[in-house]
């Protein structure tokens, strides 16, 4: 076999990191399910000609062709549905698509969850993959969608991160805008370009409010009033009506930013009261993506603000549209490989274990080794994951098989009585493979913060 | 958006076959961890080199490039490791790249699972398809593997499939042979061509033993003899040591001949012991894949053969190997995609609704919004799957939302004390959310047999 290397931006993890990543999954996986968002997978494929809707993301596609087809003699074969496909790059398209395909089969509003892998072509760097896991929540209505779901959706995600803690995961930031103020705003104050604006005020962190004034002013149209305002909006924050007082100050008035104030206020009214600290409204979060109509969302890992949002996503009026109906929506979306990779890389979060074996059953000598198989059946009918050792080595040698691998317990078969040994702290007692349990903190491999 | 179709051989499921799938999985997963298996992901690409690495598969792999490879000014980055990527098509390759990218990292021998999505372009038919999911276990070891392994395998998917009943899954027959007796036996009557005889005897069950005949004549270099004893040797099959006496009724000896029916013999008799009635001897199994190198296994459903195996593997003497050490392995994989199908094609098996929602909350009017969102919060708190009526419709109206989706609660707040209804049978009781309880039963969605 050729010399192994690993692929740069295609992370993999050792069964340990693995371990982590399963319990953070697992966690809101359940958090979706106990809000009652419903678990869809969809295809990892989409028409090229789909996934291309949206011209600013073509360069990170991944296009498939299979190895023969140039070859194939039968060409309906090499070009089945005669389509080009490419691989997903994000969890949001294939779910439009999706909803339209089913949208007689489904009911509206239609919560839904989804873990997948997508890709994306990208020159990978820090907390930026090739291939990574999202996961994400939207509810997508027939119509019309309440504005109540975009203050539904950032709680849930506050809800899944407040949870992730207990494997810790530090406290995260969820930052907050209404696409309906800012676009309000620019108007109000005479701006058109609406999306040029919010595209230079989205870097506005990356490139400073220096550079911002004089790119709103050379390549958005704004005076020098008008770019100054649109800094002094993205200027505001808070978490109470204050944060419209503010922006009511700077002296625009329209209808649009009107509305998008209350539905701002709204939002981190009830967050404030039901997870306190936990969202901010914040002026100068734009969202790139220009399909976003009302609440847009970031989410930071305090203490690792640099790493970028690790969740993401807003309300959008028309998510998918067919001849009869359009499908208004709001979602976000959790980076889960940029969130893991940083827990492991720093290590913040550990396994107990890299195997999920509470016991491991020694073997005598290779005669008495379905003995020891019956026991380790024993106590996995009640539950308990077991493993055998692999060779009938001296027990000091299985002992540190266990040992290596974290298993806390070793088991002694013997005629005379079986005996189970805790390797940790080398007490060893009489048991009965019908009735000994381990303590219920040793059962499974746990994850928790790493001390 | 352009007029949407199903891809042929990329199969999707709505939320309720989805359900199935997930409780499927759920199953599988946890029977492979009371074994000791540990989880892990690789990525989804390989370099192509190493997917090629096997002639046979080449048709199969779809290859990946980057939409605007061409078109990049940056050499570098269309290329970032210089090597042309495929999807892989099994998780075999990728395991075996993992093992010896990690191998100073793992403990040895090394048991692990993996389920994940792989791709083949073959053309697609009844439980066939381009995009599909395994769940694969193997042990690994380093320099030396023992027998034993060979049986613990098959013995851990029997469990797998016998916890499967309980959802409807029909009961399975894993039928097994050893490589070993077949070419002990091939190379004891004088055929050189070993490889060439497994693969039409693989061929017995689809073009019949007359066909099979003539091409070990015509193909394989076999004389009439010759080819008749192959074809007596393919007919034989048992649950005892009866099948190495017939197997040497038949005249042949040979050293690997005697060792591959002790083995053989030994996996039997051990099954018949602990899963009575589902591991068969079946000398006919031959198992197409050339690296093979002891036990083989198939797997089907009862009352379903001609869907094909849903398990197959077997025990190769070389997963890999890297200048120092080579790694010696036995494994099956589950085609997890090709049991869900017909379980939900053929309405085996059902989700008991179509969202985790065990209580809707009633909005009274969408003032009260925050009151029945406080409930639903108490609710969740304590494990309860919840979901809030998305507008303040009359309460049937309320009522048929939560019925069309399954939910078999709907609460009723007031000022006056709340009320849960079991949409079911009607009934309806004072209730606190504080305390109140679903029945066990309906605290989740239940996968079951279809009645």
């Amino acid at each position: 076999m050729a010399r192994i290397s690993p692929l740069s931006g295609f992370p993999e993890w050792l069964p340990e990191g693995r371990a982590v990543e399963h319990a953070v999954l697992e966690t809101v996986r359940r958090t979706f399910e106990l809000h009652g968002f419903a678990g869809i997978q969809t295809r990892a494929v989409e028409p090229l000609e789909q996934l291309l809707r949206k011209g600013e993301t073509s360069k990170e596609v991944y296009v498939l062709r299979r190895l023969q087809a140039e070859e194939s003699v039968d060409a309906g074969e090499d070009d089945l549905d005669h389509k080009a496909l490419g691989l997903h790059f994000d969890l949001t398209v294939p779910f439009a698509r999706y909803v339209l395909e089913n949208s007689g089969r489904l009911q509206f509003p239609f919560k839904r969850y989804q873990v997948q892998s997508v890709w994306r072509g990208e020159r990978p760097q820090e907390g930026r993959f090739r291939e990574f896991t999202q996961a994400d929540i939207d509810v997508v209505g027939s119509g019309a969608l309440p504005f109540h779901f975009e203050v539904e959706v950032p709680l849930v995600m506050a809800e899944v991160f407040a949870r992730l803690q207990q494997f810790g995961v530090p406290p995260v930031r969820i930052q907050v805008n209404n696409r309906k103020v800012a676009q309000g705003f620019y108007e109000a104050i005479g701006l058109a370009d609406v999306e040029g604006v919010l595209r230079t005020i989205d870097k506005l962190d990356k490139i400073g409010p220096e550079r911002v004034l004089a790119t709103l002013q050379q390549e958005n149209g704004a005076s020098p009033e008008q770019a100054q305002s649109c800094l002094d909006l993205a200027s505001i924050s808070g978490t109470d009506g204050s944060i419209a007082d503010r922006v009511l100050a700077l002296g625009a008035r329209s209808e649009l930013l009107q509305e998008g104030l209350e539905e701002l206020v709204t939002l981190v009214e009830a967050a404030q009261q039901r997870v306190p600290g936990t969202v901010v409204a914040d002026l100068k979060i734009a969202r790139g993506l220009d399909y976003y109509t009302g609440s847009v969302y970031e989410t930071t890992l305090v203490g690792h603000e640099q790493l970028g949002s690790i969740s993401s996503g807003g309300r959008y009026d028309s998510l998918a549209s067919d001849g009869s109906a359009t499908y208004p929506g709001v979602g976000m979306s959790i980076g889960v490989t940029r969130l893991v990779s940083r827990l492991l890389s720093a290590d913040l979060v550990r396994a107990s274990r890299s195997v999920p074996t509470a016991v491991l059953v020694a073997v005598t000598d290779e005669q008495t080794r379905a003995d020891s198989v019956a026991i380790a059946a024993a106590l996995r009918r009640r539950g308990i994951p077991t493993d055998v050792a692999p060779s009938a080595a001296k027990f000091g040698k299985q002992i540190r098989f266990a040992d290596r691998r974290g298993i806390p317990f070793v088991w002694f078969p013997s005629p005379e009585g079986h005996q189970v040994k805790d390797i940790r702290n080398g007490e060893q007692v009489d048991a009965d493979a019908q009735t000994w349990e381990p303590p219920a903190a040793d059962l499974w491999p746990t994850v928790a913060p790493t001390v």
